[in-house]
């Protein structure tokens, strides 16, 4: 055939249908008989029709894009999360537009209108700068993972049951006192469910405890050095007291365990630590961090899923809008290592 | 103005020019004088013109896309580098198509066939799967990063530089004989230089040497045993001796440095390690490590920029296309910390 173009024209002509018909081929398949669409499907193999996808999208809308919003790829839990969602391209088709946000809520605003103007079909999010209600009034599909998800379906895991077991696993560990180390979270947003399951679980059964939230700092040094004041002071204040600390993600335990094996030379029986994530870092550590482990492949699976459900629901040519946002929960996994008994 | 959409039609009326002009003002506007192109930049302003991207890639094939291909976003390393990339959108305005390889030739030759029929500018290609020769058939503007790069564009750390910066340093801490650990690698990769690098510089100043090339697994627990087995021989056979091990990547090297203390509960005189990359886990590590550091930022800055560079030349009414591929070098930077003196 030649590097020529096939036109519309070209196949109406070789299958003796109008143009019209063609034309409903690509936007409207629903529209012809399976007979009718077998002939057009079989003459554009003769004609050797090269697809231009491109034209394709401008008639049937249907881009198979799908964006990604991250807030950064510097926490391994957002690589991670990002590598299992675009593993879904072998399952579904969808290529994805991935973009870090790094809190920059303007920018962010104005690639997300760029990917509308170009029509992608659904979008991903994870950072936490848009508020649910702006997104949901994008008009597309949409789903949210780990962040505050009113007006927008979810994927979340169940950290308040995460840190109930995380808290459980470290009074059965016999500590006197319990401490939860978090940063300043919105009561908005799943995160926060850490800071109320170990609340609660103390309370519940009078176990003394201490929540600290604080800012950590953007480097690592400005992180080490936090964490480092708040281990000289539950050393000093807390001194023969053995003492279960249960922290918020891997990265921040490992930095925690970092402190006492320089000091002590190995973990000594005053200490117990538990992590959130089951982060690389966990099994990496100078001793295997216990941690509340996310199950990140099901959280992406779920998440692509209930996406792919609503973009070809609004395929179809009567689309029933969701009456109301699905929220979906994922149980978390603890792993015990060497960091409690 | 309302929702209705604005068409080359209605630009035409309001203007007095003809569609034709309207049309080569979006696709060949250099075809139009300035003032012309004021007028109907202007006119678009007035009547709200709501541009239809998808549209306009139709008709001037400038989508505005590039294609990145990663082989795997577990190595943070390649989460820093698409980090960076990702980031050009605020200067340059690309957006990213991303594509974890993950080594399956087939599904990636697939998908980048897919982005060629929507039409991406470009493409950056990390992963090592598909040879430069067929990257360089695509006819599109190509870059490569640390992969064998014989056809295409590419920029690279300078692998040799970095060993021979590693090698020099375990020497001038009275090593009695220095180790390279490595993976089975392709001479025609760039990593390759590290081995060539150790070589050539122990050679040179007759330093008893030893290279180590294996396979290590996929999973941490295989790593970490194939790692275990290394230690072990070298605790045998060169006891009493002073090891310097220069290991080709800081996750490596945090594995064997954390072999080391759990058996000796600190780092004995008798070792001293330099890893490659400077990657968070060599800063968060149970000491420090002294490493070889890629400058990433910069790598991806160049890489996005000799592909900005193709892909605007290929706009030009004449396009001039490279006579042979450019290969741009980065150099890395010794970092030196607790593991060496």
């Amino acid at each position: 055939m030649g590097k020529k173009n096939i036109t519309f024209d070209d196949i109406a002509k070789y299958t003796n249908f109008s143009k019209t018909t063609i034309s409903r081929y690509f936007n409207a398949p629903d529209s012809l008989t399976l007979e009718t669409q077998q002939v057009v499907a079989d003459a554009l193999e003769a004609l050797n029709y090269k697809e231009n996808k491109v034209a394709r999208i401008l008639a049937s809308g249907k881009t198979e894009f799908v964006g990604i919003i991250i807030p950064s790829l510097y926490m391994h839990y957002y690589a991670q999360m990002l590598s299992s969602i675009l593993s879904s391209y072998e399952k579904f088709g969808y290529k994805f537009l991935v973009f870090e946000g790094n809190q920059d809520k303007k920018i962010e605003q104005q690639y997300i209108q760029e990917l509308l103007a170009y029509k992608i079909e659904g979008l991903i999010v994870l950072s936490h700068t848009i508020p649910s209600k702006e997104l949901a009034s994008y008009h597309i599909p949409v789903v949210t993972i780990e962040r505050e998800d009113q007006y927008t379906c979810s994927v979340n895991t169940d950290n308040y049951m995460g840190a109930v077991q995380a808290t459980s696993l470290l009074c059965k560990n016999n500590c006197h006192i319990l401490f939860h180390l978090n940063q300043q979270v919105s009561p908005t947003t799943p995160g926060y469910q850490r800071i109320q399951g170990f609340l609660d679980t103390c309370q519940e059964h009078d176990w003394p405890h201490k929540l600290i939230k604080t800012s950590f700092g953007k480097t690592y040094e400005e992180n080490e050095k936090r964490m480092n004041e708040i281990f000289q002071e539950m050393e000093e204040s807390y001194s023969g007291q053995k003492k279960g600390v249960f922290i918020s993600n891997d990265t921040h335990a490992n930095i925690f365990l970092n402190l006492i094996i320089r000091k002590y030379g190995a973990l000594p029986e005053e200490y117990r630590i538990v992590g959130f994530d089951d982060s690389p870092i966990a099994s990496s550590a100078i001793l295997p961090i216990s941690t509340v482990g996310q199950q990140i492949d099901k959280i992406a699976q779920q998440a692509v899923e209930l996406l792919v459900m609503q973009m070809n629901e609004r395929k179809k040519r009567k689309p029933t809008p969701l009456a109301t946002p699905i929220h979906q929960i994922v149980t978390p996994i603890l792993k015990r290592r060497a960091t409690t008994d």
